[in-house]
């Protein structure tokens, strides 16, 4: 990072600390109102995003907003966090998240890899599993 | 599968092994004839294919291939192999790969996502690195 990058960063995140698209993207995941979801799909996902695991392939903000609604009634009150370290390069990055109680041991936690477009925004999700229920 | 596909994969397969996309894949990186994996492309990659890795960024047939041949000629005589197992599901396909000599301990160990367009050709490879030489 040269300076004027560091000076735009530091620009851009006064005041507000800086999101990573892993980071809005469990904030997407973990938005039960709808209308905060559909902002966040908005904002931070490409309009075309895919979103694609072993039980679901969708795409577009409405689908994908579904989807998330879907595992939410399936699993309320359980949260979205990161588990482990995030492996980002040129616009892809890979993470674990676990799903669960909040401040618990996840019950499932999969594994994706985000790509970004060229604005920066969540283009497609290649969604695994590592962990379910038994 | 139902009794249709099972007798057309019969047929198809009648006399060849199955090649998954990651047999194809690793093949076409252990391609060490120009000619050949540029064959193996052309067959069995999308036109507008890309690939990914922290080192590169490249798409198309002649970008990949002089990808691969670069790496080739940084490690004359290693060999790409499949470590561990395979996870797919609808397009997607997750899994480790070695390269080092043949028969041995491979001496650097990635992980790709790989993402198959409609026909079954490799379309994007989200490739990450997950042991390097000390």
């Amino acid at each position: 990072m040269d300076s004027t990058q560091r000076e735009r960063c530091a620009v851009e995140t006064k005041g507000c600390a800086v999101h990573t698209p892993v980071d809005l993207y469990l904030e997407t995941w973990n938005a039960t109102d709808a209308a905060t979801r559909e902002r966040l799909l908005a904002d931070h996902w490409s309009e075309a995003a895919t979103y694609t695991d072993p039980m679901v392939d969708v795409a577009g903000h409405d689908e994908i907003s579904a989807t998330i609604a879907a595992v939410q009634a399936q699993f309320p009150s359980y949260v979205f966090s990161l588990v482990g370290s995030i492996d980002a390069h040129h616009r892809q990055t890979r993470f674990q998240w676990g799903l669960g109680p909040a401040h618990a041991e996840p019950v499932v936690i999969g594994f994706d890899v985000l790509v970004s477009d060229e604005g920066g925004r969540i283009q497609c999700v290649h969604g695994f599993l590592d962990k379910v229920p038994g």
